[in-house]
């Protein structure tokens, strides 16, 4: 692999994709905001580039995964969008599908392409390269991003040409998998003040009837009780269900499970527990119950 | 297996399962209140019997799988307690964990001993012996059903003496199959009014991080809008929504979701859907979004 590729934002995800995409052979530029980050990148060769810009190499391919709407709409401001021209961007950031429709205008102009990328796995399966990829956009872009994806995920769904299309599919993933944690914790707090201890409830089911990943996951989680360090912290999962609150809002599609799941996380924000994992949304019908976990 | 064993209630997951008992060589005493429904099994050698009380033969083992709390509590009382004497009665119904205890007690007093049994599968699953039984109660018992079990099933887990615990068990994966299903069709109705169809997203997940029974089955029930004929219907399943509401209240246990799947089959109810399955749930998401579904 010998196109370069520049690389924006080496967060908790963003560090190992951008560690597996150098170790494949892509030349790297890669830019964080926070500069040290990138230390042991340019240790193994990749190069900094000093500003966002530097890094949208002309014609080329740049991948961006930062935290929110406004992070990523500054960075692939006018200037990002002329400097790489008719390249592609692919934006692997969780943000709205708005968004990502904005972006793919802005690339417009300049004969630019967007593809949203947004993947599933927390650090662990993007260090493995076991990510699930969600892609939409200009089939042209998808074709080119093919060799990323290829390098970094163990899947491609393809949700077509609208570019808002695949951040709609992860805002719904993410919905899915607070809104399994929290029936799983209503669950095992009605099942332990009835004397079955959530250890054998939840062992039982995730090896049954749901023995698959989120349900293993995040079921390990809840009877372990183990919330730090988080994986996926409290303030971005908060803000990715106020993205799906406002893309179903603006679509006028009430969900009501969604609400209960937005006032478990301000709760825990009320209560300092900002640096707890996603997975400690449990904690709210526990302490509800009476229980000390 | 010579071991006689009284069998009661022919309902949608009862029939398939005496079929297999008696088809695994089990001689088959059978009960069912609406006689016609045991022609096939009295055709293939079963014995009917005229009472519950003849199907508790002295000393055996009787299985009972019926509607509800009151349908057992009637079934199961002194006089049938007293006939099935010292034998072993697997109560695989889904009823309260109040009503195990109760029922046990009853055994008790004459030597008798309950072992509660629900099992999670659908009808399929029933005829093709894949169900998962939770099982609870004295350890000679359970041992003494293990035949029985081992003949219907693909695996047991024990929660222990306390009669009540596997039902505990029961209602919690109820709850956390129709949690499930709700949150499909909340996910679903947000994806569809932003232009990603139902099938695309829920191919995905359930393929992916959600590749479970629950999710893959009740998913394709969403996708496919197919309710009837109903393999589990309306009035079961907010039959069961009540049991957890009573059990999780009974212990002081707030379950904010369940309250939300109550409504839901409450809704159905009043719209005269009560011969749909439980995964019709999905259909309250999507109406409230304006959806036809």
């Amino acid at each position: 692999m010998t196109q370069t590729l520049g690389f924006i934002g080496l967060g908790k995800l963003g560090f190992p994709i951008a560690a597996n995409l150098l170790e494949s052979g892509f030349p790297l530029h890669v830019y964080n905001r926070t500069a040290d980050k990138a230390a042991a990148l340019l240790a193994k060769g990749a190069v900094a580039a000093a500003t966002p810009v530097d890094a949208a190499v002309p014609g080329g391919i740049v991948v961006t995964i930062v935290s929110d709407d406004r992070a990523i709409l500054e960075i692939a401001n006018e200037e990002f969008c002329a400097a790489l021209g008719n390249g592609v961007h692919i934006s692997m950031s969780t943000v709205s599908p708005a968004t990502s429709r904005t972006l793919a205008e802005r690339h417009a102009k300049y004969g630019g392409q967007l593809v949203a990328a947004p993947v599933f796995g927390r650090p662990e399966a993007a260090a493995a390269r076991k990510l699930w990829i969600c892609a939409s956009g200009a089939a042209a872009a998808k074709e080119a991003a093919k060799p990323v994806f290829d390098w970094i995920g163990q899947g491609v769904f393809d949700f077509g040409e609208d570019a808002g299309a695949a951040n709609v599919v992860k805002l719904a993933g993410n919905f899915l998998l607070t809104a399994a944690t929290e029936a799983m914790a209503e669950a095992s707090a009605m099942a332990e003040k009835n004397g079955v201890p959530r250890a054998a409830l939840l062992n039982m089911f995730t090896s049954t009837l749901f023995n698959c990943p989120i349900y293993v996951n995040y079921g390990k989680a809840i009877v372990n009780a183990q919330f730090e360090p988080a994986g996926f912290n409290i303030p971005l999962i908060l803000k990715d269900m106020h993205l799906v609150q406002k893309t179903a809002s603006d679509a006028r599609v009430p969900m009501p499970t969604l609400n209960i799941l937005i006032d478990r996380y301000l709760t825990m924000m009320a209560k300092g527990l900002e640096s707890y994992d996603a997975a400690g949304i449990c904690l709210g019908a526990a302490e509800d119950a009476g229980l000390k976990w």
